[in-house]
């Protein structure tokens, strides 16, 4: 049967479409092209695509092998779902990342976002806090709320949380450096308010090694940094049951240019290596890795991303298993968030990326993600409008409730196409694994420049597509047009003043002699390896430490994180 | 193994999930209940999903008899296209529906939409022309150039058509009654511009039967109209090898409230009438029937619309060869264009409708359509504005160049799901079939009431979901907000009045008794059932007869249709 289609394409098929013109009838020229004319045809991250997938592109025992390939939906390994009812018992989380100017600002901004039907919220910072500065710092002038909100001290908290019940809502918090600061200030906020910490969800997404990868917003040197991390996963599994202390990140590698093969292989392999460095703590396996979490991209290859999605719970099941040995299912579900690709939103007529967006969220659901984040469409330009906020979450209830895709558990199971995509990106994420383990980790590959000049490769390919017309963007380099400037939401530096103001009101109210005391505590807690940091954490934000004073601290126990340089 | 399946479904299963809230998690209250609060899962179309589907909802000699159920792209049975190389060789056509007030505003939006990258015209008549009057027919207040553009006379599409070559361009127009008087028309004007008949492409609507069933814009009764539309077919045949001279409509269906399976099976249905008639006229199935195209409706429900166009192609095979014994390959291809779901735009929050619009599209390209008009988000409210309808096209571009679907063919193939929903419409399509061929066609059953009684049915039954939560439109039944009046384009009396007189001008400068003439000739036509019309339907709106008088004339002979009272 092989045989009889391949002998047909040869025969008759090919001679056809040969006399086919070098693109396809109606669309601009030079696309799937290579810069010979000849015809092209690859998936968005390079991957040849054939003209046809049909039963034969399965592997030969795909039949009698189904619960090994697929399995159910609820059972290893994970293919069609980690749960039996999908999205017929529970929807996902509706989640978006949103945080601009002040505390009070933002406050409003959630308030809205959850009257509207937003189901978790989802804390964007804004850079100095994710560097770890005090808005007052100097270095943080031109940045105070401009990418998210400023946050400062528990005070700040405080007023981000107010009137929000955090026994309720399920936050998320894209911090990673200072993440034991923000959590700790977190914490102290649903302590005040009277919540039961065992009762209490969220994610703090504290992913490091991405940091040094793709995002580059660092501050201390992966191993100190990689302790920090395992800190909270001991206090987490300790004290907040439902809670995720993690979010192992491909959102930040995908957007730095990254193919989905590698936003899939590095991803997981980060998570394996937070799996090493919590073993050699003396945790185990079964407590803590069920509330590890991943963050994965949606970008614009539809079928791609969601392969993507579907071999990364099946390759995460193989390696808690087999290379981990963990016991409790749990452990070995990939449950993720998915926020659809920011790169990919054009500044250019910026409505556009409503439809963008809606396709890239279809994906993610097809997927089966446990919570989404969709773009608003002038995200490109500037921090979301609040119409642009409102119609991107609307995107997310049209397909919850109009499009019918929830109503079965992964529509697209056993479609030729979506199970050789499937297969072939877990071959591949095995095959950089293998290349990782060689080198002796993702920390030492990171040492080693590896991950980075991957991404950095794979970028440049895609900007020389781009710039070739070989890849069309709708609006940039196809379809363009004359466009009035957009109206935006701008962000001032009034918001660094007046965070200035509270902070020099808060150093002056405050017990500085408390701060001081709780300041050393932590710097001894770091000092010692065996020693958890939390509770020390803990205490500095309870005595209203700054963010800036409290990684100040840390720097002059663990150091800071120079670049390395890419041969 | 479907037995150990079953078991475990009903043991550790279904205790589980019983346990689970009467809707998904996260969702509003009401959603997917029953009155009684039982969660009750159906496609959009009211079919019971089941939780999951796997090999075991695929027929048993699935994998035999692959080239039964499935063939490959461009071989029967078609269910995965009509071409090998899908869109890989040509991309759909995008065709945006669009016309309103005058030939000269027209015009220049078409200039407009072949400038952004249209690759088509698709003509929206206004109600008056559509029903075969005049603008200063009485019975034309308030309606001319109102929901599409005024076409008095040969004047009128000459100016429609400046500046574009029909020789370059295809056209679509969307007439059904008058459909004669409208091609003459055109054909005339290409004439004019010297462009030959035998190269020029484009469609016809000309589906009279369903306007009986759903849309209600007749003139005459059901037996001349078919001859008219015959005579179309005749003519195409012998002059216009490249024109669809019908396009059989299930659009109009779906919008009138029929379920997906309604409209696939009346839609079809109509075709095998019209084969049935120019069969009797005489024709060859395989000079005709290759030239017959179908127009469908992308709903809101994802799979069953993708599904619905998968199984049309499979069922027009068949039909074509068992039933009609069609030789030519061509004359079995079920070709179709597609517009995405007017009646699911909302008009509260009306830039929602463009992510509604990229999921919907997404679907029609999935299905393999030939064809598609993605609707402007302001539809709802009025006559779409130039940004909403760029928009609307950018949505197909991204679609075609963004999103990589088009990069394999028929990339659902295979999925369980799909794949069980395309055989059970291929199913509910020949039931239908027979109750038809019971009731001795067509024509028979409209006269019968059988078709709008079905949909007058379905229509009912989504209404009430609808009003009692179980069926949600975002931002109509759940996430409302107050919001602003839209800016809305706005056609006042100015149009009726600009066309009314120029009509008095063209009755003074033309030579009326040429007109006389020639409508004389027509009439005289008519009445001969062996005569084809559509010399005759030239000579006269060469002789700028107007619309009007030339379907009036016909009236005299054809008399009019009165609609049939549902019991």
């Amino acid at each position: 049967m092989a045989n009889a289609r391949k002998r047909w394409e040869e025969q008759t098929l090919k001679p056809a479409l040969s006399k086919s013109p070098e693109k396809p009838i109606g669309a601009p020229s030079g696309i799937n092209c290579d810069e010979k004319g000849n015809a092209r045809f690859t998936t968005l991250s390079g991957v040849p695509v054939e003209r046809l997938y049909t039963e034969e592109d399965l592997p030969p025992d795909w039949s009698e092998h189904q619960d090994q390939y697929l399995g159910e939906p609820g059972q290893p390994p994970y293919t069609r779902g980690i749960h039996s009812s999908g999205y017929r018992g529970k929807l996902w989380t509706m989640r978006q990342f949103s945080g601009f100017a002040s505390p009070e600002e933002t406050n409003r901004r959630y308030k809205y976002l959850l009257a509207q039907g937003g189901s978790g919220l989802s804390v964007a910072f804004d850079l100095p806090t994710l560097m770890g500065r005090d808005s007052d710092d100097p270095e943080s002038e031109g940045e105070v709320g401009k990418c998210g909100v400023a946050i400062d001290s528990l005070d700040d908290m405080e007023t981000l949380f107010s009137g929000i019940d955090l026994e309720q809502t399920t936050v998320s918090m894209t911090i990673n450096s200072p993440a034991s600061v923000i959590w700790a200030m977190y914490l102290a906020v649903a302590e005040k308010q009277g919540a039961d910490w065992r009762r209490i969800s969220g994610t703090l997404q504290n992913d490091i090694l991405k940091e040094y990868i793709a995002q580059k917003e660092y501050i201390y040197p992966p191993a100190p940094s990689m302790r920090l991390v395992v800190d909270t996963f001991e206090f987490a599994a300790h004290h907040l049951p439902r809670f995720n202390p993690i979010s192992i990140s491909g959102y930040h590698i995908r957007e730095a240019g990254s193919t989905a093969q590698q936003e899939l292989a590095f991803t997981l392999y980060d998570g394996m290596e937070y799996v090493e460095w919590a073993l050699r703590r003396g945790l185990s396996v079964d407590d803590f890795a069920p509330r590890l979490s991943f963050f994965f991209n949606a970008h614009n290859d539809f079928f791609e991303e969601i392969a993507k999605y579907r071999a990364a719970r099946k390759i995460w099941y193989r390696v808690m298993t087999q290379r981990f040995r963990a016991k409790s299912p749990r452990a070995a579900w990939m449950r993720f968030h998915t926020q659809t690709a920011g790169v990919s939103l054009t500044a250019q007529q910026p409505k556009n990326n409503i439809a963008r967006v809606a396709i890239q969220a279809l994906a993610a659901v097809l997927g089966g993600t446990q919570s989404l984040h969709t773009d608003a469409y002038d995200e490109a330009l500037a921090l979301p409008t609040e119409d642009a906020a409102r119609i991107a979450l609307r995107t997310q209830q049209i397909l919850a409730y109009e499009s019918g895709v929830t109503k079965t558990v992964d529509p697209l199971g056993g479609s030729y196409f979506v199970e050789r995509l499937t297969l072939d990106m877990e071959k591949s994420a095995f095959a950089y694994f293998e290349k990782l383990d060689a080198m002796g980790g993702m920390v030492r590959a990171i040492e080693k420049g590896f991950p980075q000049k991957e991404i950095a490769e794979a970028s440049y390919a895609y900007q020389q597509a781009v710039e070739a017309g070989e890849k069309i963007i709708v609006g940039v380099n196809e379809y363009m047009m004359e466009e009035p400037q957009p109206q935006i939401l701008h962000i001032d530096e009034s918001v660094r003043e007046a965070q200035s103001s509270k902070l020099k009101k808060l150093r002056r109210e405050r017990s500085n002699e408390a701060v001081a005391r709780s300041l050393l505590a932590l710097c001894h807690a770091a000092e010692k390896e065996d020693q958890n940091t939390m509770p020390c954490f803990l205490e500095c934000v309870k005595a209203y430490a700054t963010i800036g004073e409290i990684c100040n601290a840390l720097k002059k126990v663990f150091g800071t994180y120079n670049e390395v340089t890419l041969s």
